[in-house]
């Protein structure tokens, strides 16, 4: 399947037509047909095509979520929920036109339940503001995928991120989901319990949809006390195997550890260079403990006994606020550090996921991958998940470089299936990824076709994402 | 609906006649259709009617799995997988008759990772009989239910029990599954990796769905390092309240108490009698920790700061494991504890789960209830997770106390789904309690059906569990 097959969608024009009609009479300003508003919710982020929506709605209720639902169902017109538009794999795009919902309106925070750790919020919340409303409660929304994306959007694609080795992925962080089925009903997933044995998981089948079976109204959330106390800390190793041997030492000893990132060395160099940093060029590991004083003490000293076993340090770690702020700044602005090594350049952000013990390897191997191919690409790794981010650059006007970077993408994939890891530990399949899902998982992809057929028979949701109908 | 409808099924009688004569020409000996066999494998541990299956087969590959799921969808019969019949509300009773298919024999551990912490075993094997293995790799499975169940049996009722505060449920520790489905075909539904946004979740949704969407062949596990130390204690409080207070503040705190369960007066005073232990009888905590020595006794010192700001207490606690096996014991012994109240009476285990800041509530209104219609209930909580059972002690020779306990389970659904409950927290759906589902999550239901239907068109897999189709 090349991906000229995947974006390729066939346009319902007298359906969309009709719903461009209704729509303008039912939102009025609401609903927006212009050029720069239907780019703006185009796929931007990659060098994916953009395909544009036919028009944008702007939701402010689950009652308006409802009728654009109704009005497309009616007229079998695709219907594409938008949070902010931060997605990698090219979720957003409107390969066969129709509307795009978008719900930064729809962004209030309906409950804060302190007692329980638990809130419900409207998807086009970002995960900055909720944490920003919560500050006050004691309380955050630990999952932290780098970008400030809607908590629809991150559970759609079942985001994660730095947090996710302590707190868990969306998945372990949605209790309970409403959405707008394809026939326009709203159903609510899960009751507020932490905990439910009661029929088929539907909040867990939402989660990672991708918009595909349902448009999210509302995300019951679990919430974390904040930390007393966070201590942070940077170390160097003298091989990547080190580094992923110290991860692995560290998760087995059931040290807590609340983010645990490695860093290659060309990663290192590009982070100085951008966020004035005076690391060592060489294979780092960003760390994090939150506890209280005693606890994260004793945190930092346990893992910086793992840290000297396998060669690296010595283990700094710091309590200050600013400093550790600075770091992982600088952590989270690495796609752009990256982008600065080549001014003018694109940088097409790619993950994978292995077992951990598989990590050292497949990062190595992509290593040498990237010098053998002459690429520029640095890693960054949530290693305590066996997760990795390889960010290569390229000119995106050179068909042939586009090419080159497209078969480094498939031989990152092979190389992590072959490890017994999935073609994406985060990001999501959306258009990019469809070719590896099928190598991933095979035949277990003919039941996600038939759940999504029996849940949405006219495929008007997200149509032609995670995999093709037709 | 009443239970009678749930329980009704209608039988194919030519089609379980040939499969009859099939499975014991394939399976010869290990074909068995002898009444007591029969009967074995239907459903005994409550007061809903015991329905035989008409044939079990004892498999031992998945290639066995494949061939009775293959004559049984070409004959339209039903299949049922069996792992050790301890679930709680009819999930393997054969209300249309058809196959059990008994996994005891296939109990292979089939790989254990230690450096991913993780493993894969059959569906036959038994908890216990997973940690006695592990014990040498310091590792363990940390979900404990009460019952020696099979791993099998547990992903397939999304159990949890004591542990869960610290460890989550299957949900969250099944990593990846192989199932058999209804046409017949094996599939896997995930890759080793710790997480993944690769396509629908259908690990997640298998996990849970009570063997009506596929037969489970092996499931994945994500494993725990043994602690070094395990901490635990007992402390009582004035009044139910104050204890479930000590609860939610030690969660909020973050303290990782890796179990904290309320037993109410009337178990407490159980307990005393069956297990010889002298508690005083009052509304009880009985909590456990796990880390090392440090940490251990950190978190002790601030639970028993929580348990006397809420009047509880003195909060004692040991590391002696004889001391810590006589008190979990006499926890995990509940059940008899119960019956051995009334000697010759059934006791009924039900479940609910609540958010945590109405577990109070919800259990004074039940004991409540339970004092005003006479009944004798003991209850137990997984309080850190909002989940309660009550034992219903009752004659099961006596309709009117059948009725009566009918009514008193309603009641408390109703309570529970009143306070944004759900009607179960760990037992599952089965045939008991689908009324409650339908309430819990209305039109929610109709959307399992679309799954169940599509996935399973001729309902072969465990029919008429959860919900209806019919």
């Amino acid at each position: 399947m090349s991906l000229e097959d995947v974006v390729a969608g066939k346009r319902n024009e007298a359906g969309i037509a009709a719903v461009l009609g209704i729509l303008k009479q039912q939102f009025g300003e609401r609903f927006q047909t212009g050029d720069s508003i239907r780019e703006q919710h185009a796929h931007t982020t990659t060098y994916l095509p953009a395909q544009w929506p036919d028009g944008v709605v702007f939701v402010e209720t689950s009652d308006d979520v409802q009728s654009v639902v109704k009005v497309c169902a009616e007229h079998k017109v695709p219907v594409i929920a938008f949070g902010t538009g931060s997605s990698l794999e090219g979720q957003i795009n409107a390969a066969s036109g129709g509307i795009s919902i978008d719900f930064s309106r729809m962004n209030r925070i309906l409950e804060v339940n302190a007692e329980d750790l638990d809130c419900v919020v409207e998807p086009g919340v970002t995960r900055e503001q909720l944490n920003e409303y919560l500050r006050d409660t004691g309380l955050f929304f630990p999952i932290d995928p780098g970008a400030n994306a809607s908590i629809g959007g991150m559970a759609s694609t079942r985001a994660s991120g730095t947090n996710a080795v302590r707190y868990g992925t969306m998945k372990d962080n949605v209790l309970s989901l409403t959405a707008v089925m394809a026939d326009g009903r709203e159903i609510r997933t899960a009751r507020r319990a932490r905990k439910s044995s009661a029929g088929y998981d539907l909040t867990r089948l939402l989660v990672g949809a991708e918009g595909t079976l349902g448009i999210l109204t509302s995300i019951t959330l679990r919430l974390q006390g904040i930390p007393e106390v966070i201590a942070g800390g940077v170390c160097g190793f003298p091989t990547l195997k080190d580094a992923a041997d110290a991860v692995i030492m560290t998760i087995q000893l059931g040290i807590p550890v609340a983010r645990i990132e490695l860093v290659n060395a060309t990663q290192v160099a590009a982070c100085n260079a951008y966020s004035k940093l005076n690391l060592k060029v060489q294979p780092t590991l960003f760390v994090e403990f939150h506890g209280n004083e005693e606890s994260v003490a004793l945190q930092s000293r346990q893992f910086g006994e793992v840290v000297a076993e396998f060669g690296g340090g010595p283990f700094e770690w710091t309590v200050d606020p600013e400093e550790r702020a600075k770091l992982w700044k600088a952590r989270h602005n690495v796609y752009w550090a990256v982008k600065a090594m080549i001014p003018g350049y694109e940088a097409l952000a790619t993950d994978v996921c292995v077992p951990i013990s598989k990590l050292a390897e497949c990062v190595a191997l992509t290593e040498a991958d990237i010098e053998e191919h002459g690429l520029t690409a640095p890693i960054v790794g949530h290693a305590g998940d066996g997760n990795f981010h390889v960010s290569i650059l390229f000119d995106d006007k050179k068909p042939e470089e586009i090419a080159k970077v497209e078969a480094f993408v498939a031989r990152l994939n092979e190389r992590a299936l072959a490890m017994d890891g999935t073609c994406t530990g985060e990001h999501g399949i959306g258009q990019g990824k469809q070719a590896f899902l099928v190598a991933e998982l095979g035949d277990t992809v003919d039941f996600m076709r038939q759940i999504k057929a029996a849940m949405d028979p006219h495929n008007i949701l997200n149509p032609g994402k995670i995999f093709r109908l037709e």
